[in-house]
């Protein structure tokens, strides 16, 4: 009896929680508080604004391959609401980031370390390309399709990128479209080839196993 | 016993998919419905539209300081995704509204009686004011540090100012920077003086015991 | 030389049709700028900032029958962009504000002298009424059908409104639906009932002579 | 044991509750995610992008009086967040789809088989009508007065209307102004007719018994 | 006299520069006024808000391969500003939409003749299949990329898809990746496989002479 | 002749004009197109989607005082409609950031080289700090008073801050408040001090001669 009284209690705090919740909700537009405080959080303080997962890039060697680290809603919960976010990318030489798009906000990348070819390509199919040397910036417009790569054979380099949403979503560009299981028809009538060479680049995007 | 358990169990995931869920929730911008109930709220009649507690204003002496009458989200929950509120500001002979800034909205204000001198400075620190009459109505672009003075010995003035936000947000810029604990050797680096200085104006600004 | 002048009064036009013509398109949502100045002013100071269309209303006598006075950014160019905006409702006794919608923001009413009755429809057909008094506000939700009735035959009522949009817009649903034109078979058939009657409400709402 | 059972209700209903409310809360600007999940719904494949309310629809007679086919956020969850929905519209010989508002989007309408004569009135009390035949589409702007009447004695007509709102939202001004309890007063004065005029049309617009 | 016309020239083409050029700028977000009229554009009547570029579609025969026909900002200049718009597509037997992103909108897709397999893939890189019949409609979220298919080896199929943006615009991947110039040593990184598989990609994708 | 010339300068200052203006309202929100193109850039291609103002950085000595380099919609017209920019910021030792507030973004910081003590003050009054080192971020919300400063005898601090807005807009708090001509009496009284210690604030901050 009193476990079902005391739920009830329970039941009713968190709905009279939600109700007071439901005032501070927001998506990437304007919000209506400062910030936005997840639910499970109780105490906040300058912390909660921080976030360290970026420190064990400092002083540590470049990576075997490309590869993101991102600070986005999903690792930085204070973003939320807050219309930003982060990407750091890292280039081994000759690596290269394929082609993606970020479905919710344009990227404006900063070359911190070596030099970067890049290039996007508009709704009218014209690529837009241009070779960045350190200190350099480049906007790749919200949805585009947009690649980088570090053609020096012997100098890694470092790019910092900046959206302005707290999660702009990345789709890939070789996965999404040989790697999810699209019916392989379906891929050879759209880039005009046969079943055999659709299967050929499945094959060599698959993870290894 | 086993059942009380478990059902805090529920209850806390409940919890936990909330936390995750917040994160896909949209705030000041259009709503997807006529209005927003509370969720602790049961029956809706016209009163939830209503708010009364400005009758008291009716009638009622001038206060002896300047004094801030608010009708958002907070006071009047109906406000919620409505993208509209109100303050009722009350000015004493010769009293000031401190400079501020609202994070959320511009504001819109309409002098009901007596005079007002008002000011505001814009992201190139160009000072803009004017001294208004009753009737005359003067906004204060979203974001700006502005303030409002009756300068008239005798009488005192009131005005009804409108947001474009059902929550626009106050940053009182005295009280800000000199109450809120902030370094004193970064405050007197940043007014370019002397932390004594700074500790005259946090003593005259903190709360009398 | 005619050409001259001819090209510069083509160039003035150009300017106003210009100055014209951005109001309609600059959008309510944030802007990224302090404040939007007209293509046709060259000087700014306080005075673009003030609005002092209002004043006339001071110590003046009631109208005879119910009027509006807005401040929106046709009246008012600096509302642009800053998603706000008032409109002064004088009821004198008995008077009416016929329904109407406003399809770009909720209202806020305020009613500052006398009483007033209020009501809305929500979209699921159910009717929201409330009888106010000096000092009470009101929300009427965004795009929503709305009329308030000052029902006292010796008192008239003074609302002020506030809007979350430089330019809420106003659709008077008597004189949108019976003054406009719309062919008497399409009104009959809406209305249920037969062309004499629709004709009747129409010459009672067609402007007078 | 009955407690435990209770709880679960409890539980469920607060589940239930959650699903419904989110979806009138999230706003229809831009989402942070792909797709909003509800809260009640654990699996998501392709089914959940479905809706199959329509197939009803085909080969099946014309209805006996006009008809309207939703397919919003309230029939299909999937559109929450991702501002689009539809409406299939059946017009019988001489039927007409009565003048009405859309709080919340604009309207496309494109007419797949017959002929319509459409108009909307804009703010300025200006009405623009067309006549339009199979295979022609027409823009109702956001929150407008429209309607839509099929003139033919002989030919039903049918319309697809597709939205930029997740939820549109519908104001039928028949029923919004003679149907949901409006004093008989307030509308005889704002449609400048007697009372008796008033409620004749309010019983030939009452549901029938 | 030739200054005074070849001003004439510049003066019309500069109107005529910004009557495409507003339509770039003009936010797909809330307007503040009830439609945008274009500044080249004197008379607005009802042919304005009308678009009959759709009527070539009726009772003609299928089309040889996939087409597309749009009705957006570009083509029916009204919807600037309203958020909506439509397209018509037409799938011969076992023809295919290629893989492709729409960066300012979501896609709601109406099958009203034959049937169609569709599908996308969200930002976490699974697969959402579906096979649709007459009356169905399926959602592509935002951004995301999604295809289209007309498995049937005799009946062609035809849809209408509803945005809501005036100008959702098109990425189509194959085009955008193997026809635009993107360096054949970045997509064979990228697509992991050798130069010669992708100029061969290329080649069978680049426009027959 | 000379009124040719004249004219066509007329006509050169009223394209510059739309230039600039173009950039002042095209809203942050999303736009209806790739990318906005300023009205006098006639060729488009990779460069001007490049920024090389910051090129500049590279193994420069630091600044003798606190420095900050932009990369807004002023600097890099790309900006404008993508709803992102950047800043650098270069902190000598012991240097200081004074508060300040953004009026159109949250700012996301990230140090790159040194540590910095940082904090912001929400709208309740409440202080936020941290102590933060190479390779960490901070969060300022959108629209508050916040600060940076760095604490190091020895060590210059240089970090990068990424914004959601392409022209977020700074109001530095002490210029504002003491620089810009705002009446003494005024500042005295919202300040609980007397005018001789608001003179000497104003003359320390004042420019040097």
């Amino acid at each position: 009896m009193a476990s079902s009284t005391s739920t009830q209690k329970l039941l009713f705090l968190l709905l009279s929680y939600l109700a007071v919740f439901q005032t501070a909700f927001a998506g990437d537009p304007d919000i209506t508080s400062d910030f936005i405080v997840p639910s499970n959080v109780t105490q906040i303080d300058g912390s909660f604004f921080t976030f360290t997962g970026m420190r064990a890039l400092v002083g540590a060697p470049p990576p075997a391959a490309f590869k993101v680290l991102k600070a986005t809603m999903a690792e930085f919960p204070a973003l939320n609401g807050q219309s930003v976010s982060y990407a750091v990318l890292q280039f081994p030489s000759g690596s290269t980031n394929r082609p993606h798009t970020h479905p919710r906000s344009a990227e404006l990348l900063l070359v911190v370390d070596g030099g970067l070819q890049v290039g996007f390509v508009d709704t009218t199919n014209k690529l837009y390309t241009q070779t960045l040397q350190t200190g350099d910036m480049f906007l790749f417009p919200k949805g585009l399709v947009h690649f980088q790569y570090n053609p020096d054979a012997n100098k890694p380099a470092l790019a910092f990128s900046a959206f302005g949403s707290a999660n702009a979503g990345t789709v890939s560009l070789p996965n999404t479209l040989f790697t999810t299981g699209i019916d392989d028809t379906v891929l050879a009538k759209s880039f005009k080839t046969d079943v055999a060479t659709i299967q050929a680049l499945k094959a060599g995007l698959a993870p290894k196993p």
